[in-house]
């Protein structure tokens, strides 16, 4: 199981894409997509949009798990993250790729254990998860691996379940 | 000059469609986009850049003019509608077509005079300019032709200052 985790952004896309084997997460792969603040929206959105169809087309991941909402941050941060991260779902729908998505709060449930978290504690653990050498950076790509380590642990968990013979 | 105004959202996108020939404005099309709540997202947002992508084919605009922004709504609002706004402004881009944006305030100075209007004043505005039978339904597409009248009401102002011997 390849999963694919994605921080949304005009600026900086952060990526990364775990392989999932058992229990095991492997790192495959990860960094970011950078768009210039002087060129316009227009063309910072199909740059966005052509290097995440290139990812994908590279990478195939099984799923791409993408954050959900940023209920702390104003309308205006919303609506620009919302254009970035809508061309990025259309590049996913494009290339037949699963979509789920997760809340910042079940991100560090996943990842730290406890909804209040800082930033830094998710971090932490990114890098501890993962054995890499150092958090990530920019921080949008230890953000992108924190929620592909999210999407890990919540399909095994169903994966858990099923072994109970629950249905879902 | 052939002028597309555009409403976005996710369940319905207006648009309208207009020639301005000297001062005269001349409806050419106008309807809307509308998906199903309930499927997914990324189907929703794919269906509405194949719909754009294919208008724009069709009716070749010179501009698109869309909607900016949404200060009087919720976060979670604008983060839906800027996932639309998003792969609209994809598709326009893709087709080389000029965007411009406007606030809903800028559509409310360019249509009635006045910043204050309502909503019934602008689509009234919208009937009587464009020398409709009725107000076009949904509001969406009301709304888009307003703001296809807001583009051709700046870009002859441009002109007419152009005669004037300013620069822009």
């Amino acid at each position: 199981m390849r999963i694919m985790g994605i921080d949304p952004g005009i600026a900086i896309v952060g990526y990364g894409i775990l392989d999932q084997k058992g229990t095991r997460l492997i790192d495959v792969d990860y960094g970011s997509i950078q768009t210039l603040a002087g060129i316009p929206t227009a063309t910072r959105l199909k740059q966005i949009y052509d290097a995440c169809t290139r990812l994908f087309g590279e990478f195939q991941p099984d799923v791409v798990a993408i954050e959900k909402l940023f209920f702390n941050r104003n309308v205006t941060t919303a609506f620009t993250v919302g254009q970035a991260r809508g061309v990025i779902m259309l590049a996913a729908e494009e290339a037949n790729i699963t979509i789920t998505e997760y809340t910042p709060l079940q991100v560090k449930m996943a990842v730290v254990g406890f909804g209040q978290a800082e930033k830094k504690q998710v971090q932490e653990m990114v890098k501890l998860l993962l054995h890499l050498p150092a958090v990530p950076r920019p921080d949008d790509v230890a953000d992108a691996l924190a929620i592909a380590i999210c999407e890990a642990h919540s399909s095994s968990a169903v994966h858990k379940y099923s072994k109970w013979g629950l249905k879902r």
